[in-house]
Parts: structure tokens; sequence; C-alpha cells
């Protein structure tokens, strides 16, 4: 038997993701909603360790996919989530044993509590990213060839599909295609897989660190000490600067929310300019011309007033912010990973270095 | 059991689907040459009267989707088109007993001889169109009310779904937006349904009606006789105009290819212009600032030299042309019909009258 989350921590959790989502994966505060829904209806949501997982179990991962914008403005009721899941049992003629996050970053970390709390089915404590990332092959399932298909998408009216590619690239570059039609946001059950495969892919203990940061988070905040410290300490991050934003550029492009954010440095870093480059998620972050920290480590943005992430649809002129750096999962950190998910990729020139490795390169 | 197609009734029915395509539904030549490689191969054709198909029986139309200049650049090799009814068998867990043609102009009045030689299955003489259309609800099945979904749609290289929507429209984008990804033409089994319901919802004879068209012709041309005349004598059509084409624009767009030709008259109609608007098949045919034309009837537009129907990919500057009318099937012409392949739907701001109709009060 796992564990059963209580209210205080949905609350955790989500601060805890969108630290996580270092910018993307949507908006917090809709998850938190519809997760406190479910536990008010009574529905209880099991979440268990990777070690309780049978080998010969049924796993399948839930999300939303989409442009976070757009979940922000059509609030999901809960329902249109299991809509994917259902198809997919219908399809391998299987119940699915568990669900599982894919990432552990926004609105992602929260739609496979609600879904397991409507079916009744226990939630793993893990996911595919130990972040948020923009793509369905973003995912350490697919670096352990796991494959993305048979997936089921479906939207909010009843509209959905069964697809089968050729590899996980193709699962992308069609469903992206499909989201785009349904409006911009679709519920998707994905790398559907066994037990024994998912333990070996997965990213452990993601949902537990994200309560655990929130935990931290609020616990220095109720006994008044420096809230960024606490974090840095529990996430093992880096502080990047500190800002006022002066320029934000987006544009919506194939389903993606791409842009920039300009940052001018105050206090220690006063004559210094930042430089955040975005896809749903924070990807590059450039210090005066040097690049300090890339994908797939993350980046992630405080309102220093605050002390709360903010996502990049919600970046704008004239707030100050916190910037800190997080080292990504280890299963990033190799040749498998960094060509999936690495600077290049995105389109950046740019070599990949830890992290923690680059700070002590700067200082 | 029915009639066995030969090899000569390919050639007719390649210049009959073009005449009936009205300048859609992909280059015939790339049909005839997949049904010409099935009878080499020694497979049989078989044809069937819907008279011949049971109630209870299991009909799957099928059909090459997308823009058809893309079909000439990537010749099928005509396995492609097994995989979407080979989709739809497994979902449904049902053999397929008959297959049909979705529309009876062009590549598609051939693709599905091609798929029922391999899979040894009958082809039903009937379709959904009586000619061709660019989207996928403007079938009489649709206006029958036969669900478009659950519809299989699949590529050359593997890449399948099997899609179920809340309507038909919505198959049509979806199925779109997924032919766009594949790169611009993909496979479909679609309006899977009972014989019953088939065969109040087709149009009957269509296959034969094309093998019919194709004969008058070859014997006329053989004969000396006038070709445009025993032409229109078959089809109970009008000639409409000859001239010489002096501009055509085209864009594709969504997956279509849209445009318009600019026909100056010549012989008895020296002085006038005809304009030609396409989107994959004629739309409307605007003599002298006057509509004379409009689909749901068929516009078709023939090489003067050749006296071959030309598809709209095809047309081009200086081409001397001879432009008919054939009224459409009956079913299109009502309400609901008109609803769906008006042209109003189309987009022209002109109330459908009959095709004989209008010649009356025009000469």
């Amino acid at each position: 038997m796992g564990y059963y989350i209580k209210k205080e921590d949905v609350e955790d959790l989500v601060v805890g993701a969108a630290i996580l989502g270092t910018g993307g994966g949507g908006d917090p505060y809709v998850g938190k909603l519809m997760v406190l829904q479910s536990l008010e209806r009574g529905e209880k949501i099991e979440l268990l360790d990777i070690e309780s997982i049978e080998d010969n179990s049924f796993v399948v991962p839930v999300a939303a996919m989409g442009t976070p914008v757009v979940l922000i403005e059509k609030v999901p009721s809960g329902k249109e989530a299991l809509y994917s899941l259902n198809l997919i049992e219908e399809f391998y003629k299987k119940k699915v044993d568990y669900i599982s996050p894919i990432e552990a970053g926004g609105i992602n970390s929260t739609i496979p509590l609600v879904v397991g709390a409507k079916r009744k089915i226990p939630v793993i404590d893990a996911d595919g990213m130990g972040r948020a990332f923009p793509e369905l092959q973003m995912v350490t399932f697919h670096i352990h060839g796991v494959s993305a298909t048979p997936m089921a998408i479906s939207d909010e009216r009843g509209n959905a599909s069964i697809l089968s590619t050729i590899d996980n690239y193709w699962a992308e570059k069609i469903a992206r295609a499909i989201t785009v039609k349904f409006g911009g946001s679709a519920w998707i059950a994905i790398y559907a897989t066994y037990g024994s495969l998912y333990k070996k892919a997965c990213v452990k203990g993601s949902i537990s660190l994200a309560i655990e940061i929130g935990k931290t988070i609020r616990t220095a905040r109720q006994s008044g000490k420096n809230i960024i410290d606490a974090l840095l300490d529990v996430t093992k991050g880096y502080y990047l600067f500190s800002g006022k934003i002066v320029d934000v550029s987006r544009f919506n492009i194939g389903g993606f929310a791409r842009g920039e954010a300009k940052i001018e440095g105050l206090d220690d870093y006063k004559g210094s300019t930042l430089i955040i480059r975005f896809q749903n998620e924070n990807l590059v972050a450039i210090r005066d011309n040097e690049v300090i920290a890339t994908v797939p480590d993350l980046i992630t943005i405080f309102d220093k007033e605050t002390v709360k992430p903010i996502t990049t649809e919600r970046l704008r002129y004239g707030l100050r912010v916190i910037v800190i750096g997080i080292p990504c999962n280890e299963k990033w950190r190799n040749e498998k990973g960094l060509e999936v998910v690495g600077p290049k990729y995105f389109g950046y020139n740019v070599e990949y270095i830890p992290l923690e490795k680059r700070i002590r390169n700067f200082n």
C-alpha cells in the first residue's frame, strides 16, 4: 500500500511542480484546482513507490498536451483525461494497473493524480523527465526504447484517435498536428508499457521530490527563513541572476509557445543582462553574451516579490525576478539523452556542459 | 457472381473516371498503372452490382486522400492502401465482405480495385459521390447518416491512426491535418457500414458508368465519330465553352490544391471569357461574368487536340481546351445535399440551379 495524497501535499506539489516545470508544463493552479476538487469529492489518490510495481503490471502515463496558454483559457473539468486512458484499455484489451506522470512539471504532475482518483488506479511516484519538456519523445522512456504508440489522443468534445507510428518522433509530429486542430490542447495516454521496463526507464521519486520542494519553501516562508536559500539547498541548485524583465517577445508556432525574455540586472547583477530563450520551457540562459545554463538542466524564474515560480506565459515587462538553475536528472547526461534534449536539438549551437561545471568556470 | 474486370475495361475506366473526376481525384494514369500491374500478376478483380450485396454484409470504402499533385510525385506501390483496410478489420474484429470506392473520379476509382485484387474481396459497382469531391464529408454516405469514423488513415512509411470523431466534419479536419503531416497523401478506410445502409446511401453503378463513358469515347475515336458529341450523348452533358487557357493561378493550402483558370474563347466563343475556379475539382464556371455551371454538377475540361480530360494540376497556359458540363446525381439535388456540396459551402454566393436549367436560360 502506498501513500495517500493529502490536501497540503497538493499545495506543496504544485509549487514544486512549477519549479521543476522550468517555466513550462502549464499553469499549476489549474492542476491544483482539479486535484483539490477530487479530494473534496472524497476520491482517494494513492501514490506508489516504484519498488511496489510488479514486473508484469501494465503502466500507462497520461498527460495534457498543447500550448499552456490555451489550457489557462479552457480550464479542464477532469473528465477529459479519462477518455484517452479508457481508449488505451479498449485497444490493449487490458486493465491499466498503474498510472504514471509523463513529466514532473506544471499541470502534468497533477493530471495523473486526477485520473488516478477518478479511476481508483494508483499513481507511480516517478515520471519520464524529472522536469518538463515540450515534445513527446523527450522522455527517459524514449531513450530506454519504450514506444510512444499505440497511444490515444482525445479532446474535450469527444474526438479521439489511436496512433501507431514508426517511431516516437512521428508520434510527436502527428499528435501535435491533431492537438493544433483540437484547438491547442489534447489529452493523451502514451508510452504504455510493462512494470519491468518502466522501472528501468523512469525518473524515480519525482512526485515526492516536487512535494518536498514545495514543503521546504512553505516551511521557510512560515519560519521567515530565506526561501531561495532553502530551495537551492533541497534542489542542489544555483543562484543565476536577479533583475527586471525589460522585454518579452513570443510567438505561437506549430502548437508551441516560443519566445525570449530579456532581464536587466539589479543589486549584485547591476550592469549585466540575462537573456532567457524558451519553447514552452526555459531552454537557455545567456548572461552578457555568455551561456550560463542550458537544457536539459533546469532554469526557473521566480517573482522576486512573492518568491513564486513564473511560467513562460506569465512573463511580462517590468516584473522583478530571480533566476535559478538546477542540475537535471543523470539519465539525461549522456550521449543518447543529449541527442534528444540537448541544446543542439533545440537549435542552439552550444555544447552541453553540466550546470555545476559551467558555474564553477564562470565564478 | 459479379463481373471480372478486363484489361480493356481498365483503359476505359480511367478515361471515364478522369471525366467524372471533373478535374480532381488525382492523375488517372497512376491508378491505371496500379490496376494493370494487378491484372498482370494474375489477380482477379470482381465487380458486383449492389443488388448482390447482403443486408448484413460489412462494406468498407477505401481511398487515397490528399493533394493530387503529391500523388504524381510519390507513385504508390499498391500495398499502401491495404494497411488502412487491415486496421479497420482489426479494429472491428470483423472481415470486410465488400470494398467500395468513395468517389467515381480519378485515382480513387481505381484504388479500390487494386485493394480488392490484392485482398480477394469483391468491389461494389457504386460510390459515394458519382464524381469526385475534395472533402471527406462530401459523400452520399454522409447525407444518409453513415459515420465516417471509426476510420483508419495510414501512410507509405507505416504510420497509422484510427480516428473516432463526433461528426464527419471533424473526421475531415483531423484526417486532413494528418495527411499534411504525412507529406501530402494518405490512405484511408472510411464510412464502414452494413450492406442495408450502404445500398440506400450509395450512388449506384458509378464504376460501370465510368467504363461505359470510356468505351464510348474509344469507340467514337476508332470509328472517326465526333468524340465530344458521343460523350455528351452518354453523359447527358452540355458543351459549355472552347478556347485557350491564358492564365492559371494556384496555391496549395491546408492539403488542397486551389486555383483558377482563365480561358479566352475561340471559334463560336470568340470574344468570350470563361473563368473556372477549382479546389482539387472544378467548382464553378463563369462565362463573361455570368455563372453557367456550379458544383455539384460536373465541369470537365478537355485538351482540344487530344480530346482527353485534364486534371486541375495539369492545366497550363496556352492549352486549347473544350469545357463540358454534366448533371450530377439526383442524390445531391436537395437541401441536405446542397448544404454539403452546394456552391455556398465552397464560398461562392451563388444559388445552385441545375445545369440543364441554367443552360436553358442561357441559350
